[in-house]
């Protein structure tokens, strides 16, 4: 079997391009006792994935320099030498952004492609459903009547954040990039509002959209929407630091929120997360969640692009804005 | 009797000059039924107090151009027309930058200077210590053994803030300029250490004097030291906003923490505060604090500078860093 594998060559500086890249194709070893080979069948594209790409401290240790660059990915299982795990068991991993990965199974579970489709577990059911459901709820904590603003809103994380704000009857406004998405947001997914900041003012659309002030901004870009959103805030507003995808590829150094002193005046407060703190409580996360979709009140949208080969320039959708809703690669095997 | 007032006569364009104050000397009018004449003997100079004068919206209604400059301060009741109050008693309230007030009595209240010299109810006993009390142990809640590293650490809020760290079991670090107020700090005050921003490095100061970082950071001054401090916070650490003297009298908008995404990556908070959502605990917290100073545990230190008319000077002692401890202006009177 070959294995069609990333490996990152070099660390960007700013975006990153092609350059960063090695593209291998080597045979699939053998496992060994305890390991099991899986046949990836999709790879999750995450905002993240820059911050591994860089040295340096951060929650999680940067991937080497030609190492396979890491991944969340869903796949089968063709051959087990682990206890627990069968061949034809469907799993979820961090295996990276490779055709094939042989592994020890920690950190592996098993998903149901009966339940949902198989890149649903990258997404609602995966990270970013878990990302979203954990800081909207723990850290946001909006209440009833409260207004929530989500920005990168037809995002993985984004889509389900503004969604879950509303099942607690929240007034919530999107910021996204472009008609459709606005239009996606506010007709698909019965938020109130959106704010389309590549063609509107954001800051007049939040005086619009928000008449009654900001009391939750979950932010997933950072830069200029940050600072706008501040000058909007209400009370004791809770603003929750998930990412801040426009800073990501910066040359210079990042764009700090200039409005920060609103905390001050409104008491206010901006707080980080790192969805693998809940680890614990993935599952009953899921469980809730899972309801939620049945219920009709919870809906996903995955945005698979095709071919292992197109990785890094699927990989840059992300920060061109391009994606709506959860992008996945689809990993097509020959065999 | 000849009251000296100071009047905001325009609003500043960063730092204020001489001529954003009228000097006025008028007649002292009679008062009304229900108000009072207070001679005012001390007259506090805040940080804040550039905020005033300000317009637009803040946690607190701007200064009118023509008005009174607002200021905390303590007198002597020469006149009474209001029950509760008698000639002679002491007493606190917002009279402003004048040498007399005929006031309403709301939101004024008796001291004692038997208990403590007059001033000091403008610093550990008043604004400054409740902000110092309420800030440190409600936001920054530090826990035993935690590294607690506070800024503007020799001015009123930073040595109460200090040395309330300091009695719950801290390590303590105070940022502050010049030698005389690093070895005050440490040597009388009983800081664990102290960085001289004017003479020293931050950065290097935080890493040796913290060497196992930061949990806590009360932040008075914002700018490059908030910036410096977010590169070594602690996971889950707490930062609170008191204040960004540093950021006052800029002429180009706010330097924005560049560092804010250490809030993500350490699952940190950062959070605002004003002083006045406590005012129906201070009568707690000026009893502990009383009883801490009573027992030796907590210091006040008061830097007086004598005449109404040094107003305008004496305040941009704050934004010179000038001040060491609380600063407050010593009102004569000629009678």
């Amino acid at each position: 079997m070959l294995n069609k594998q990333w490996l990152l060559a070099s660390r960007p500086f700013g975006e990153p391009t092609v350059d960063n890249w090695t593209y291998t194709e080597t045979e699939v070893p053998a496992p060994s006792e305890g390991q099991i080979v899986v046949k990836v069948k999709y790879i999750s594209l995450d905002p993240a994935m820059r911050g591994w790409m860089n040295d340096g401290k951060s929650y999680i240790e940067p991937v080497g320099i030609g190492d396979v660059m890491r991944a969340g990915t869903v796949g089968e299982v063709v051959e087990s030498n682990a206890e627990g795990f069968a061949k034809g068991d469907h799993v979820y991993g961090h295996f990276g952004v490779q055709s094939y990965a042989v592994v020890d199974t920690a950190g592996v579970h098993r998903v149901d492609p009966a339940l949902a489709p198989l890149e649903r577990y990258l997404g609602v059911l995966g990270m970013p459903g878990m990302t979203a459901y954990f800081g909207i709820l723990d850290t946001g904590a909006p209440k009833e009547g409260e207004t929530v603003v989500v920005s990168g809103a037809a995002g993985a994380v984004g889509t389900i954040v503004g969604q879950i704000a509303k099942i607690k009857g929240c007034r919530v406004v999107g910021i996204a990039g472009g008609k459709e998405k606005c239009e996606y947001l506010v007709n698909e997914l019965g938020f109130d509002g959106a704010i389309d900041y590549k063609n509107e003012d954001v800051k007049k659309g939040l005086k619009t959209q928000c008449p009654n002030g900001v009391d939750v901004y979950f932010d997933n870009v950072g830069g200029d929407i940050l600072d706008d959103v501040l000058t909007r805030i209400n009370l004791r507003a809770r603003i929750v630091i998930c990412g801040a995808i426009s800073q990501y590829n910066n040359t210079v150094p990042v764009k700090g929120p200039s409005n920060y002193l609103s905390l001050l005046v409104n008491r206010a407060k901006m707080e980080g997360i790192v969805v693998f703190d809940n680890a614990k409580r993935y599952g009953h996360a899921a469980q809730e969640m899972a309801g939620w979709i049945a219920e009709g009140k919870l809906k996903a949208k995955e945005h698979v692009v095709e071919g292992i080969e197109n990785f890094p320039d699927t990989l840059m959708m992300l920060f061109r804005g391009e994606n709506f809703g959860k992008l996945c690669l689809k990993v097509e095997h020959a065999e």
